[in-house]
C-alpha cells in the first residue's frame, strides 16, 4: 500500500493524481491499457473512493486516461495532449499567424528530417513510405489530404527519436489547419514531389538531403503564405 | 444582437463559446479586462443564462477567462495556455527527455535570438535588460532563479515578434523544470555571462551575435545533460 505523506502540503486528490500518473508511467501502460477499478485503487491507496474519483477526473481532464462507460478507465489515445495548447485561438492577425507558424516549422522540421534520416528504423521507413503513398493517392483523387499530411509529418518526427518533437510537430501542424485558412490547391504537384523527396532521402540515410528537401517543401508553402500576408 | 444560426450543426453552447472567444479577440481585450456579466451576455446573445454559464465554463477550462468570485469574469493571465501541453508527463526516460528538450531549444532559441535582435522595440530592450539584472541578482543572492530565468527567455521570444514562439518557448522551458531534474549549480557563472551576452547583442542589433551567444548559453546546459545521459 502506498503511504501518503499527510504533512504534504498538496491536497490529497493531487497526491493521488500524481501517484496514478506515476503508476501509468512506471507500469509502462500503453494506449488502451486498463487501469484498476475505483474499488481496487481505493483499496491499494488506502483512500476513499470519492478521492479516487476526483483524481481520475483530473487525469481525464488532462487527457491521460479516458472513461469508457460500463467498461472502465483506460490510458487515453490522446497521451496527455490537449486542444489548442499553444493558445493560438487568442491570436489577433490570422495572416501573420500563418507566417509565424510556417517560420517555426522551418526552424524545426529541416533539423527533424535530418535526425530522421539518421535514426529511423527499417519499420519506421516502411510506415513512412506507406503514408507518403496514402497522401499522394488522396491528392490525385482530389480528396482532402490534410489529416494524412499531418500524420506524415508526425511520422517523420517519430523517426527522429526525439520524443519532444513527436508531440510538438502535430500540435504546430494541426494549428496551421485549425487557425489558418490556407488554400494550397496550387501546390499539389509540389507537395507530392517534395514529400517523396524527403522520404527518399530518409530511406537512403541522406541526412543533408532530407534537411534540404524539407526546406524546399516548407518554402513552397511559405511563399504562398508570404504573398497573402504582404497583400494585406 | 448576435444571430445564431439555428441550422448550425454545432451545439448552442459551442456557438456561444466561439462567439465569446471572438468577442475577446475582436474587442482586443487584454489580460485582466472584465467581460459583461451573465445577464448582459444572455441579453446580448438572446440565449438563456444557463447556456452562457456553460459556455463560460468552457472558456475557463481552456484558460481563456477566469472567474473571480463576487467580482465577475476576466480575461485570464494564462492566455489560453494549459498545463503540460506537450504531454511530456507521459515520457518514460527522464534523462533522455532532458536531452530531447535541450535539443529542441537549440533548434528554436538561436533563431529566435537572431529575430529578437532584428525586431525588438526600445521598450522590449529595456524590459530585457531589467529582467537580465533580476536573474543575475537572484543567482548572486543564491536564490532560486528558475521562474525569472524562464521569463527572460520568454521576453526574448516576445522580442522576436513571432507570436507562436512567444507561447511555445515558455511551454518548452517550463517542461525542462517540471519534468526534468537538472541541477545546473555548476553553471551559475556561465549562465550570468551568456545571458548578459545575448541581451547585449540584442541591444546593439547584432543578429548573428545574438544567435551564437544563445547557442553558447544552451550548449553549456546541453553538455551537463549529455554527460548525465551518457552516464546512465
Amino acid at each position: 500500500m502506498q503511504e501518503f505523506e499527510i504533512y504534504d502540503s498538496k491536497p490529497l486528490v493531487e497526491q493521488v493524481f500524481n501517484y496514478l500518473l506515476t503508476y501509468v508511467i512506471d507500469k509502462k501502460l500503453e494506449v488502451g491499457d486498463k487501469l484498476p477499478n475505483e474499488y481496487e485503487l481505493a483499496e491499494m491507496l488506502g483512500v476513499g473512493r470519492s478521492t479516487i474519483r476526483e483524481a481520475v477526473k483530473l487525469l481525464v481532464s488532462r487527457n491521460i486516461v479516458e472513461i469508457r462507460r460500463g467498461a472502465g478507465t483506460f490510458v487515453s489515445s490522446k497521451r496527455g495532449m490537449v486542444e489548442d495548447p499553444l493558445g493560438l485561438s487568442m491570436a489577433k492577425d490570422r495572416e501573420k499567424l500563418a507566417l509565424d507558424l510556417v517560420n517555426v516549422r522551418l526552424m524545426l522540421e529541416p533539423e527533424i528530417a535530418a535526425m530522421a534520416a539518421k535514426n529511423a528504423t527499417d519499420e519506421d521507413i516502411e510506415n513512412l513510405v506507406r503514408q507518403c503513398d496514402k497522401v499522394e493517392s488522396l491528392i490525385r483523387a482530389q480528396k482532402d489530404h490534410t489529416q494524412e499530411d499531418i500524420k506524415l509529418h508526425r511520422y517523420i518526427a517519430k523517426c527522429s527519436k526525439n520524443q519532444v518533437v513527436e508531440n510538438l510537430i502535430p500540435i504546430i501542424n494541426s494549428s496551421v489547419f485549425v487557425f489558418v485558412n490556407v488554400t494550397n490547391s496550387q501546390l499539389l504537384e509540389e507537395t507530392i514531389e517534395t514529400h517523396r523527396e524527403i522520404v527518399d532521402c530518409i530511406k537512403r540515410r541522406d541526412v543533408e538531403g532530407a534537411k534540404y528537401a524539407m526546406i524546399m517543401h516548407l518554402n513552397h508553402n511559405r511563399k504562398v503564405i508570404s504573398k497573402k500576408y504582404n497583400a494585406q
